[in-house]
């Protein structure tokens, strides 16, 4: 780790050079350097938590005159009960995870003496930009380590001090193992990101972890690829055969469990003909948890007939807006699927609102038939599809990858929650005795292909 | 399939569309659609070459101009020898794939009644633009059906009459399927390769498919991402153990067998001390199948004290602008690698000028050492790294892929040469029973995760 005033094409030149070092580094040498990084961690908790006050402090002076607000003050607190021991756990879980580099998941007997094998190995050189979080920083330097690629860190004006403090903390310790220095640089030049996001020759893959409006700043300014951390507008769309306790169980907790996270439910989607009998149990749950409904007319005037009048005085009507919208708050937009001849035509224009409206995150169905479901998780385009369960499940720790590097809408690379893997990429390698292309130029007495499946073992 | 004049988001939209349908379609379906395609080439066999003799005759009269390359021409004519029988094959061996879609390759016990399932699914809508091979409609077309992607195509105009009569003949064959018609549309209209470019909210991959100007032109022109099937600058080093022979046919192959293509070599590494005796049984082959050899200082100077002086002068002294060249033809930069204490070493310099100026595509190591060729297929940052065997086998037949989409030198999603693999992408199903994330909250008398892998069957 470093903490570099050099240019952007400095950094990522020496960042690139340092990536392809890392790369060969054994799993050992990886790991023994996130225990020392963690120890570090542990023996300079008091200076890093001091460092970490004087940027509290200057954040709470600027909240309090309106210049930056709660959340951002309260996500820069390392000082919070569990927090730094959050951030220490972390790197020892990380530590003993598998190693995603070094797999094998494909190996090819193309000839006798002639072997193809496909190699899991390491993007390259990563550049994460975030906003407050300082535990960010041990975080994303852990998750580089283990996958051996280059990380270049670039953090938020207001956490300077708690990021200066860790860096040099975690560069102490690095600087005793094995990983070359420049593979982990924090950045600390201001307006360094614009000339960084050009270095798209040298930097294989930008993260950003902060709010949606980062997100789409990197988005629009590089070409490198970015890893999407993106947008949540999760839909749920709840058959006329649902049972009614799973849609009101699951809609509540989709909606209230944590309205500001990227997995939290905004729209209702809900078959017509259930709008009198399962649609008010699910909307007075909701009332009951402080949610705002925006109903569309059918859903609303339903509502009213059947809720008592002051909950019916609750009910807002929607927008078109609102069905576009990630509320990220209490607030959820219900649309009617208008009832059909056939069951399965109702889910085709659920799934069609779906695939116009939603940000290919998470959608669910509520139902009790596995055909409705099954056409459902096939014509939803979206990285999770989920059959009478949670949108909140869509976390990697949930889906057991044990550290999660963010949740992806991208359509290629990879896709939902993120773990190690996504940081990986694969190479071919062929060992041979000498054979050439024209042997096998299908000449008569040439070379035939064997093309032989061998088992992944090394 | 078909031949459209609407506008770029019009295209976009409705392929967007049909692509969530071909999704849905059964393996049967999608085969059943190329067996379809497939007699209605055979059938129309005539009127397509009718079409294709009017574009090469135009062509042939602007190659007399000097306004077309012949080898543009050579491209265009679909009557050469087993060129449409190579067509119509293709289609049948793209059919007899195993289907890429619909594959579990993930499977997790979250919890009892709980389960979470990672499968294969297309990636959404291709953009595939390509230049004069008109047999790459039908390829495309093929490969888009069979992993369920829909495509919108663009071709090259000297091949526009071949595209209309190919596409009307698809156009009828598959209006006879379950293919949605939007799912393949070729695209007639001028100048819509930008307005396409810039539809990245409905495209999910653009394939340029010529000439390393075109993939450099659409790169530069879309937030979509590419498919680049681009540059090769392909090194091989010598290293100072290298048998002889081994190291001679290698890298007569690598250079002479196709120098067109990007899998073919452009810079020769030789270890300092074998400069006088390996290199010039290397040389020697090389001059006499023709090729221009660009030398650096102490390999010139080597070279022309061993070889025979007629020889000696055909030797060119290099600069440095030829080891960031892909020739293309039948010229190779070769360049000394400084002998160093260790043997490593010098494989470590070998390392450092390919990671500096290869394109990351394909690289070579000749040894008799299986540490010097570990190190160096750990330390190459490309797609392909082999030790002993000819750069040439960087091709999707040769991996026994069945099909090349492409060869990718990106870093991200897919890299090296791309079967139906790579137009895939996955999503992530649960199928659960009404649970919440708020059961496994982690409080007292909570549920408990599982995360139990399963085998991956459906």
């Amino acid at each position: 780790m470093s903490l570099t005033e050099s240019s952007a094409p400095e950094i990522a030149k020496s960042a690139s050079i340092a990536s392809r070092r890392l790369a060969t580094l054994s799993t050992e040498s990886r790991n023994n350097a996130l225990t020392l990084l963690h120890s570090a961690l542990v023996e300079n908790r008091e200076h890093i938590l001091e460092a970490n006050a004087r940027d509290v402090s200057l954040a709470t002076r600027a909240a309090e005159d309106g210049k930056l607000s709660q959340s951002v003050l309260k996500r820069l607190d390392l000082s919070r009960p569990g927090k730094y021991e959050d951030m220490l756990d972390g790197i020892l879980s990380v530590r003993d995870l598998e190693d995603p580099v070094g797999r094998i998941t494909m190996k090819t007997l193309l000839d006798d003496g002639l072997v193809l094998e496909r190699v899991s190995c390491p993007l390259g050189v990563l550049l994460i930009i975030f906003e407050a979080r300082p535990e960010v920083i041990a975080n994303i330097a852990a998750l580089s380590i283990k996958s051996a690629n280059a990380a270049i860190l670039k953090g938020g004006k207001e956490s300077t001090e708690s990021f200066i403090a860790i860096s040099e903390v975690i560069s102490a310790a690095l600087s005793k193992t094995d990983i070359p220095t420049p593979a982990i640089q924090l950045v600390k030049t201001r307006d360094a990101v614009s000339s960084l996001l050009a270095q798209d020759g040298l930097i294989d893959l930008v993260i950003p972890r902060g709010s949606n409006e980062l997100v789409r700043h990197v988005k629009d300014n590089t070409k490198i690829p970015v890893l999407g951390h993106a947008d949540g507008l999760c839909s749920a769309y709840i058959h006329f055969d649902a049972d009614p306790q799973v849609a009101t169980r699951v809609v509540v907790d989709s909606k209230t469990d944590y309205p500001a996270a990227c997995n939290a439910l905004e729209t209702l989607l809900v078959h017509e003909t259930i709008l009198e009998t399962v649609l008010p149990q699910i909307a007075e749950a909701l009332l009951a948890k402080g949610v705002s409904l925006r109903c569309d007319q059918a859903s609303k005037a339903a509502l009213t007939k059947v809720l008592s009048p002051e909950k019916a005085t609750l009910l807002q009507e929607s927008t078109d807006k609102d069905y576009d919208t990630e509320f990220l708050d209490l607030i959820l937009a219900v649309k009617t699927v208008p009832s059909q001849a056939s069951g399965l035509l109702a889910v085709e224009s659920a799934i069609a609102h779906i695939n116009a409206h939603s940000s290919k995150h998470t959608d669910v169905i509520i139902t009790a038939s596995r055909e409705a479901a099954e056409a459902f998780m096939a014509g939803v385009d979206s990285a999770g599809v989920y059959w009478n369960a949670s949108s909140r499940f869509a976390d990697g720790m949930r889906y057991g990858f044990g550290t999660e590097v963010g949740i992806s809408t991208n359509k290629i690379h990879t896709r939902g929650p993120v773990g190690l893997e996504g940081l990986t990429i694969y190479k071919y390698l062929i060992r041979g005795e000498g054979q050439t292309a024209a042997d096998y130029s299908g000449q008569p007495g040439g070379k035939i292909w064997k093309h032989e499946k061998l088992p992944l073992t090394s």
